[in-house]
């Protein structure tokens, strides 16, 4: 019998191990989850889980990379959208982001409390601090445009924009319509709450 | 010698073990934080600090009220102010909620932390509760006199607008022009972040 074969399906099997994971480090702290809690959980015994992965830490870094490569690739694609003027990529960079937080919701949700204790935490924090450096910058790039408005500063402005976004974490669940929420997402942050004549 | 002389100045002395524990609570978490490490932290005995406050949810009871008392009092003023319409009023709302997040950031930092483990935490969750449904409310009356856009949902548009607020305490210091800080956030969300011709 292969390895594959007595390990039953590890790719569907390691896939639930992290979701178990994210929900749990979500719902009472990644420190306070020990790898018993999670084993109790899955009804696996802690060897079973030891088989799936090596460590806690490695489900946090799995956790966190999943979001940071969804968020970072998303921004790839919204910048490699040369035809686009400044304002309207990062209209683009609202809409999408909106759209991989509600598609990645626990892993979005996980890594926006990490406070950086551990390697992969602190790994993660960096990674997130360049995504936050690229966002910021591509609103420069509009307000130098002369596309968005020059009186409030850039870094306040898309710290607000992207607070707003993150916290949808504070009570988004699932079965959402995500492109329509995107789209009221963008519009008031683009054209406000106030009705135009 | 009164009660009050031999404590020294128990005012005081209440209002600084309050400051600390709050920012300790902020720090490692509530349920992580004893009153020991709290008395290292003053540099006090135990029995010193039970000597101002008879228990550590005692704190933390006093520390979410600050916040939900400031807020729910300018709730009260801005509702008092029927001269305004209705989206004067939520924008008035939306100012006032800027301003008591950061004079009172540390307090209110820890009331948006809250996930009601205890008597006073499911207290203050459901007085936080009725304060997001004040809010709902003023979203709703200006939708319905037609000065805010209705191509939003209300409640949705509500969640958007103090998440945004409430995104503050995740980069928010000390040393900020308060007034300024407001009416950038007003005009963001009321006006939105495009350039008007």
């Amino acid at each position: 019998m292969s390895d594959r074969a007595r390990r039953g399906r590890p790719g569907h099997d390691q896939q639930t191990v992290l979701r178990v994971a994210i929900e749990l480090f979500n719902r009472q702290g990644y420190d306070a989850t020990s790898m018993g809690d999670l084993a109790r959980e899955l009804g696996l015994t802690k060897s079973a889980i030891y088989h799936h992965v090596p460590s806690k830490e490695s489900l946090l870094e799995r956790a966190l990379d999943e979001a940071l490569d969804e968020l970072s690739a998303a921004l790839d694609r919204v910048q490699a959208d040369t035809d686009a003027t400044p304002a309207q990529r990062l209209r683009l960079a609202v809409r999408t982001s909106v759209v991989v937080l509600a598609e990645h919701l626990p892993a979005v949700t996980l890594l926006l409390r990490v406070r950086g204790n551990t390697p992969a935490e602190k790994n993660a924090l960096s990674r997130r601090r360049d995504i936050d450096h690229r966002l910021a910058e591509m609103v420069r790039e509009a307000a130098a445009a002369g596309e968005i408005r020059t009186d409030v500063d850039p870094l306040l402005a898309s710290r607000l924009l992207f607070g707003t976004v993150n916290s949808m974490t504070e009570w988004l669940r699932g079965d959402v319509d995500v492109e329509r929420l995107a789209d009221a997402v963008a519009t008031l942050a683009f054209d406000g709450l106030l009705r135009r004549e």
